[in-house]
């Protein structure tokens, strides 16, 4: 099989029997997580780009990617002939922070995924960055970062709609799902701001701006965003000394892959820069070319404190400048911190496959062509209450929950497989080399997914 | 080269060229961690067992196991052959507890990892395990546990000593160095009581317990532990009910290697049967068989609520009885939860390997040969106050820490890596199959090492 000419293909119904009873096996030791379908991919079987056997012998497409962890797609072939390079070594996780490790036949160790990362971020300047095991806790460095450096007030701003983790630092941030954090303990001093969304409607459906960023202040009169209205003196009740960083996703990931609007970023730059108060781009899910840029906040023109990566990069990244960083001792550390040599080859050769490749540019090109259907399609059913996105991370949002979750399904049974965020939205996620022609296969599913809801 | 006959060779003084020009690449981009030593591993070159060559043409003598993440040493026969059969397959690394995989060729699946895991604890009856990605992230998905279940009052206890990881959650429960927690935000509502460990000593040196567990209620006049002094009703501030956890080390690690005695093991024991409060083993470090037993909380008759394990599993877990977790969708998740496919190969077969050759049996064997020639180095040199341990989780406790540091050095200088812990301590992990020769080896470079200083 080959992916120029491939197809989904179905064998049996979804899950087929090796799936089911795969997945019998597991939710018997499986302590319950999410709510997650039917799907075992197999491993050694064909896949390719978005499409991927499952045990059964079904070929499905993919548009969840992994939930952003799979950029390239399955099997690139630059990444299975790294994985072939490479000799057997174990242990493949070793401690990353306090020992080294070279490869002797010019593999990329996790020194030069380090370096890799930095060439990545050098239209930010950065110099430094930290390596850990997930998405959380990159972000759970980042407070620690921010901390160390201005941490006296001890106070983090965070947006509605927020996912950054589920470590309960990262966890104290969210403002997504209840579930999420019920009756969790927390850190303290969280003050949660309106997230601006360029998809926000006043009652006659026009976009217009009415999420409580911009608030009229009794004091003075003025309009102002809450920010300002937060930390100017005489007005505000905040120190800016006191506020230790603002957490920020570029484009909302779980909260519903909200893109911000041009006034509410420009405002959240005038006041990094007039107050010095830290941004950090919480990159996990948007990074790594994504959204049509190779960082999404670079649609934003905010220059980031430091930025989060993981998922695509397939390890955990802190990233900024020398001086966000504490220079002491075992201020920041983390065993297996960098420490992994195969999720280092990977994420050396994605970094270089998409920057090479600017494959943002497919991300912007191929985003547009989806984005732009997917309008059509929410201006002819009912039950879409809309299509938004940038660049390859879109979503449509439905009227109802029980119809996105009803359309999950019906997807899924057509073997195309995408997976849901925010209450009623569904997002896409097809690798960042997706072509015309599989965007294709996937909206003729999703077509007639919508007409059986 | 081969284990059997292999020994240290130093070609170079340490750290050679190559070692030192990664050293010097990497520190240029890398956030200030922990203080390592250059010790840069060449990878695809000749190791085995506790011996590894670096990047110059060296062979040391690794007695760091990684930090324990690497307990049947390096390359081990059992591995390779699992890498080996492994056709490759991208990403390597997915979303875990949305998506399910399995290999068509036998090689063990996360699921099948899952199941060994509850083999792994069948003698504590246990029935469910959630994956993560590091121990921090095991130990924060127990407190979630915990609080789901019983987490009204919020209320957990942690002990002086204690090491938990790094993330905000787990950093909070964390009570061994303060630059690890300077300046950080906590989580709540964390009570720190003495650990009591056999290593106490009164004025006379005898081994007593002054450590302040055991304490005198000024109500009662009674001699009490802490934990009693605080729950009883009509003497203690805490309503039972309000503690959501004991957080647990049966070894501690980062603290210096203590090992609790008997009485302090037996009221724990004896509050978990009383008062209903559950006890989570952190067994981050002491798991797998490294005391002499598959789990070190198997030395002190505690049946634990939740086991937390990482390091030596190659992935995060935690790991209890069905009715320890939440049942709601979404109370704990991870991208990666469950979701690395060679992490997972490689924890399944160092439990089936540990398992299947009852590996703690030669860790306490060697472990006493090991342990009784640190006591008679102890007993010749001035500059040691002491050695003790379990198994192969074995420490030499040093009058100052400056002839710690030096004598790490000295030893590393040697071609024998060990690492310190605790403010004084100097710990020792060769994998589990580790043999007497080897142990000599080693010996001789510490007698050594020690005269040197």
């Amino acid at each position: 099989m080959n992916r120029d000419t491939a197809d989904i293909s179905l064998k049996t119904q979804l899950p087929g029997a090796k799936a089911a009873a795969l997945v019998a096996r597991d939710k018997k030791v499986q302590a319950k997580a999410t709510d997650c379908y039917g799907f075992v991919r197999a491993l050694g079987g064909w896949a390719e780009g978005p499409f991927c056997t499952d045990v059964d012998g079904n070929v499905l497409l993919d548009f969840t990617g992994q939930i952003g962890c799979n950029p390239l797609g399955y099997n690139h072939p630059e990444i299975t002939l790294a994985l072939e390079k490479m000799s057997h070594t174990s242990p493949v996780k070793f401690a990353g922070t306090d020992f080294y490790a070279e490869w002797q036949n010019g593999l990329p160790s996790p020194t030069d995924l380090k370096e890799k990362i930095i060439e990545a971020t050098s239209m930010f300047g950065y110099e430094k960055v930290f390596l850990s095991n997930s998405g959380a806790e990159a972000v759970e460095n980042a407070i620690k970062c921010c901390y160390a450096k201005r941490g006296k007030g001890g106070i983090g701003i965070n947006f509605k709609g927020a996912f950054h983790g589920r470590t309960l630092g990262a966890l104290s941030l969210n403002y997504s799902k209840r579930n999420h954090k019920k009756g969790y303990p927390m850190i303290p001093n969280v003050v949660t701001i309106p997230y601006c969304g360029a998809e926000e409607k006043d009652m006659n459906g026009l976009h217009h701006c009415n999420c409580g960023f911009n608030v009229r202040d009794k004091k003075t009169g003025e309009v102002m965003s809450v920010l300002e209205q937060m930390l100017r003196k005489g007005v505000g009740v905040y120190d800016p000394e006191d506020i230790a960083y603002i957490m920020f996703e570029p484009v909302q990931g779980e909260g519903g892959y909200i893109v911000p609007n041009e006034h509410f970023v420009a405002e959240l730059k005038r006041i990094q820069q007039t107050y010095g108060i830290p941004i950090i781009a919480d990159e996990v899910q948007s990074g790594l070319g994504r959204t049509g840029k190779l960082w999404a906040i670079e649609h934003t023109g905010i220059v980031p404190d430091l930025i989060t990566s993981a998922k695509a990069l397939q390890v955990g990244a802190t990233i900024g400048k020398a001086d966000m960083f504490p220079t002491e001792a075992a201020r920041i550390s983390s065993t297996w911190g960098g420490g992994d040599i195969i999720n280092s080859i990977i994420g050396y050769k994605t970094l270089e496959v998409v920057m090479r490749d600017r494959l943002w540019e497919n991300a912007e090109r191929m985003g547009n062509y989806f984005l732009n259907k997917l309008n059509d399609l929410a201006a002819k059913y009912y039950c879409l209450d809309g299509a938004r996105g940038r660049g390859l991370m879109d979503a449509i949002e439905f009227d109802k929950q029980a119809d996105r979750d009803k359309f999950e399904a019906e997807c899924f049974n057509r073997g195309l497989m995408v997976i849901g965020c925010g209450y009623k939205a569904l997002r896409f996620l097809p690798p960042l080399d997706v072509t015309q022609r599989e965007l294709d296969i996937a909206l003729n599913v999703i077509d007639d997914a919508l007409k059986a809801i």
